[in-house]
């Protein structure tokens, strides 16, 4: 049975439409199950009042930069280029119009998937701590359906938006638009997000537990909420906004390749300009089937069931995939890329996992040696991030020269390929979201309990439901860097193509020093992105820091529990400083690619990008790692080893999970996202830039 | 008057000769030096003793590496390629034994040098020590003369050694073995004396500070000599060994350039081959005089005086290789690509001297957050560290544009440009290095000073000496790295060059997914090789650790100051398992580029070399730039800032300082030699990967 290119657009907007449904539904349940004492769903009112109020805020920023922005895309796609002196160009004021309606849709979009993410979140936690009451097994399916409405909303919005613009135009150059709209919303996200959730989580803990002594999620702190706010906002409303990017991009790169290199033959150029928007269809499915598989009885294991998820998601992809491309008649090279990437992805999750993982030699040894003090402790524990990168670097160079070839051997474009393989390593986000939304859930259960003084088996429970959520963090982790990588590949070879339709043949070679100078400059902006975003991170701690001393100071009457902190003030200072600090990183990833096309050409601008994925994707999985591996660490002593909780060995171990925190939650995951953008704003403005290098 | 390419050989050969004579005239001086007390004299010869006995170890070990690659060099290059279907090769057995014979003469000269510059500081240690009881002008006369014996020891041999090759063979691929030989000397002589240093240096500090509590430099510390030694070899034997690396690096890259891209006419290429010599002819002569400038009066700043020295030396250099090149009639565009390479240098160097000042902001701000703990202070130097990659970056694509277009514009090939660039920043390496090798000569005279019991005065003269030494370094340093950057983007072009001539013109792409493959794999390996020498060093430190608690506990009389503790067994013990570490970095400095090349091909290794560059370039930066902050700022402190000494903020400095000891001292040196040997080698074995590709 062949299915029409139309008739596929049609099941993926369905797919998109019952994957929001589902998503819908999901979260009504969530709703209805009992949101516990009085008191719980006070701390839970906080944290969701702290959060929604951040959110509406940064929406609102970034609603304005994006109008203003969509103003510029507007003029610069109307702009009659042809009359300039120049070929085949065909710009018009409508279309600059529809690039920058579809720009503004992306920003939209992105932030529906966060918001929506986010809301069940913070309904979710405190119904997590409360069905904890019932047992392991119920407060996982809370926490883990919870979980699944981001991971559905995520895709189901994805697929929408991007189905029923090409619908509509047929035109992937306007679904670049779009593209653009998410990850530019995404990256501000993600980045302001983790600013957040540090500064609040370092200020908490240097006064909370340093200088007065209070433990860790005490009511008596007024950074408390912050703190779980920052949880909501940087780890489900950011990661959501991360993987709807790379999804969406990953997508719209394959759809821009598959328009150029087929355009010989119309029938096939839609084909395959579709052919990513089947398989997002066939990964909804795919998704859907394989949360049925995610449950867990009284005594099971959560960390299993997330990954027997997982590994079913994959396995009825693959099978989906290939009765597709068989039964349609599409290239086996196509699938073979497809699915060289969902395998590459997937063992490239599961390898990043040895080096967090606390029963193995990075963690342990780290551990072992904090005994002779803190130093020690981060050299070991930045050695081994470094180390760290090995695999998944082989892996994406592997899957790389592997799609590419199988591609090229089966008459498909080899840079088609590696799209692809990008898309296959994609298709299962909507299982790869829920597994990783749940993680903060559960983490803000266990606050919440501890807030609101559940009894002690009730957090032991939560603990470990956390402990599975790190496991599937870390796997996502890996997953999703190496698919952005992938990612910025196919869009690195779509900005090419763009610029060649413009009748710009480029050589980015490393012999041309033009190339070298752009590559350069790529090469230092994740490693500068990434430390500009630490230093506002202490340079905001520090600010609020002041603020709880001064409520500690001026009214000793909290310390005494006798008194309400005032939470809001903090929430309130960690949600304007976060914005503020986004304004240089902004620039940066958005402005200075586009600086570089303009003074040094788009071959520089070639290396710029070259530049920036390689470096991107090193200290994106150095962070990453790095930061999980301390935080492991000191969860290996204070299960007892070397000496456990209050010896010098956890003393170290606590500072080097403190370095590592915004390494893995505020530096290292906006990287990913950071080369996107700057693939993205390259392509959007490769037109612009090759008719101004041709003047 | 024009001087012929004849007798240019002969001058260089001269000034070679005159600078080597210089250093050992000045090596009979410091030794003439009163060596001091019978206390100060015992504590210098364990330190001399301990150095040596490391040194001999370390040459035969090396001595026998390199006499087994200089086998497979005989042989490969005496391969008679012509006969596997190959068109213009000429391969003989004469040929291959030339070549091996160069690469075993380039070791012996890389190791010559090392080995007069320690021997020069392990006399001038005690010495200096000792002339401080005259006051401050007198010692820092020694001192500095004793840097000076290792500056002219290196430019003058290095000179030597590659005029006497090429006026014999006339072949700069010869020229080529020769540095081959030096570089893969100097990576690892400055990689296993990096771990040495900082192997003895952790475990002295652990034991002796933090265990049983006795400062630093305590005699009774088993550690203590190990620790001293360390300096020498790591800073004075593994710095000369690395200038002297890209020294003749950079002068061969543009003798190759010179040789290909004049080809059509005999006379210009050999004046533009010969040209690299000249320029250091003229660095020689203007560094000789250079030194006179450098004089402390009673009362005066030694700092100033080794920045009097560069600066003076760079302008009599300016002045003459524009005298040399108007009346000797050579192309206006190498004086400017000359230039730009010794302005760039200077401004580099004085721009990362701005991260790493105890009075600017960076290194305040890092001290200034310290009081609220290690992992602050951690967190604002790294991320601090990483925006110090800025200058240098922009510094480096600068230059290389800019010299590439100036030479370009007057008529010369770019790359010839770019290359004469790298020769222009590294022709005043003579006094480089001497303000470089003062430092630890300084800092050794501080140690004698203090385990000989000499008066406090003395103590705070070698403090006052030791702080100008540092600067000069953070300045040497940030130099020394852009130097190797600009000097393996020439070699990048040479090995391209060495390709082409073998019949396979490279298109190094960005766009061809093997060069893709080979960047990312190129851009991991800088990190994963300073990540494993840093493990070396955490590794290593605890097994010399455990033998120093052995000492403490089985001989307790030690402790008590009654018996002299096991010195040698240290020093026995830092030596054998850092020369073990080497095994793994070394092979993945000389096999892993040779096997990607052989197995990816030409374009991939290409990519490989590019990826390496840039990676190693940030990291050596970032790394250099961060130990050197964490250090300043533990000393800003240490001054009085904050709290001063033993205050919370302390502490946090000295956690920060011990983490940048491996950065600045172990991982961040070795990778600027790193990048240049995986060129070298690259370069070395183009032809038969060339070869090989085609069959």
């Amino acid at each position: 049975m062949m299915i029409t290119s139309q008739a596929w657009l049609w099941l993926s907007i369905l797919a998109g439409a019952v994957s929001v449904g589902m998503a819908g539904y999901l979260y009504a349940w969530v709703n209805r199950q009992d949101p516990g004492s009085e008191r719980a769903r006070e701390v839970a009112t906080w944290i969701r009042e702290g959060a929604t109020s951040y959110l509406r805020r940064l929406y609102s920023a970034l609603g304005l930069l994006a109008l203003a922005l969509g103003v510029v895309i507007a003029i610069v796609f109307s702009l009659d280029i042809e009359n300039l002196g120049l070929r085949t160009l065909q710009f018009d004021p409508s279309r600059g119009a529809v690039v920058a309606v579809a720009y503004v849709f992306g920003a939209l979009c992105s932030s529906l998937a966060g918001y929506m993410g986010m809301s069940v979140a913070v309904a979710a936690n405190v119904r997590t701590a409360t069905a904890a009451d019932d047992g392991l097994g119920p407060a996982f399916r809370v926490s883990f359906l919870g979980g699944a409405v981001m991971g559905l909303a995520t895709v189901g919005i994805a697929v929408l938006g991007m189905s029923t613009i090409f619908m509509l135009t047929h035109d992937p150059e306007i679904v670049l638009g779009f593209s653009f709209g998410a990850s530019g919303l995404a990256l501000l996200a993600k980045a302001g997000g983790g600013i957040y959730t540090k500064t609040a989580d370092i200020a908490a803990d240097l006064v909370g537990k340093v200088e007065v002594g209070i433990p860790e999620d005490d009511p008596r702190n007024p950074a408390v909420i912050a703190d779980n706010v920052g949880d909501n906002v940087g780890d489900v409303a950011g990661t959501g906004a991360d993987i709807f990017d790379s999804y969406v991009a990953s997508s719209v790169a394959v759809m821009l390749l598959g328009a150029t290199v087929f355009s010989g033959n119309a029938v096939e150029q839609l084909r395959y300009t579709v052919f990513p928007l089947v398989l997002c269809t066939l990964g909804i499915v795919a998704s859907i089937l394989g949360l049925q598989f995610v449950r867990v009885s009284e005594g099971g294991k959560p960390g299993a069931a997330l990954n027997r998820g997982t590994v079913v998601t994959c396995i009825i992809f693959a099978a989906l995939a290939t009765v597709v491309v068989w039964a349609g008649g599409y290239n086996l090279g196509a699938l073979l890329a497809t699915l060289a990437g969902l395998i590459a992805g997937v063992l490239i999750g599961f390898t990043s996992d040895y080096f967090t993982s606390p029963g193995q030699s990075p963690v342990t040894n780290t551990a072992r040696v904090s005994g002779s003090g803190a130093a020690i402790n981060i050299i070991m524990g930045f050695s081994y991030g470094l180390v760290s990168i090995v695999p998944s670097l082989i892996g994406i160079a592997l899957s790389t020269l592997l799609s590419y070839t199988v591609a090229q051997h089966f008459g498909l474009s080899g840079v088609y390929g590696v799209g692809v393989a990008a898309v296959g390593m994609l298709s299962i986000s909507g299982m790869i979201v829920s597994a990783d939304a749940y993680g903060p859930i559960v983490d803000n259960a266990r606050g919440i309990a501890e807030m609101a003084g559940m009894r002690h088996e009730i957090i032991e429970i939560s603990d470990e439901l956390d402990s599975a959520g790190n496991t599937a963090k870390a796997i996502t982790k890996g997953f999703s860097i190496s698919a952005a990588a992938l990612t910025v590949l196919a869009l690195f070879a779509a900005y090419a193509e763009v610029v060649a339709a413009r009748g710009v043949e480029l050589t980015i070679s490393l012999r041309d020093p033009l190339v070298v100078a752009g590559t350069l400059l790529g090469a230092m902006t994740p490693p500068l992105f990434s430390a500009l975003t630490m230093l506002s991170v202490t340079g905001n701690a520090f600010a609020m820091i002041e603020e709880i001393r001064r409520q500690f100071r001026e009214r000793p009457a909290i310390l005494e529990g006798k008194e309400m902190p005032d939470y809001a003030k903090c929430v309130g200072l960690a949600a304007q400083d976060a914005l503020k600090s986004l304004i240089i990183p902004a620039l940066l990833a958005v402005v200075f690619p586009v600086l570089i096309g303009l003074v040094l050409g788009p071959e520089a601008l070639g290396g710029f990008l070259g530049g920036s994925i390689f470096t991107g994707v090193i200290f994106a999985l150095f962070m990453a790692n790095a930061g999980g591996l301390w935080d492991n660490a000191k969860k290996y002593i204070e299960a007892g080893a070397y000496g456990g909780v209050g010896s010098e060995a956890h003393k170290a171990s606590v500072v080097g999970d403190t370095v590592g925190d915004p390494f893995k939650d505020t530096a290292g995951p906006s990287l990913n996202t950071l080369i996107t953008v700057m693939s993205l704003v390259s392509s959007l403005f490769a037109p612009v830039i090759a008719v101004f290098h041709l003047l």
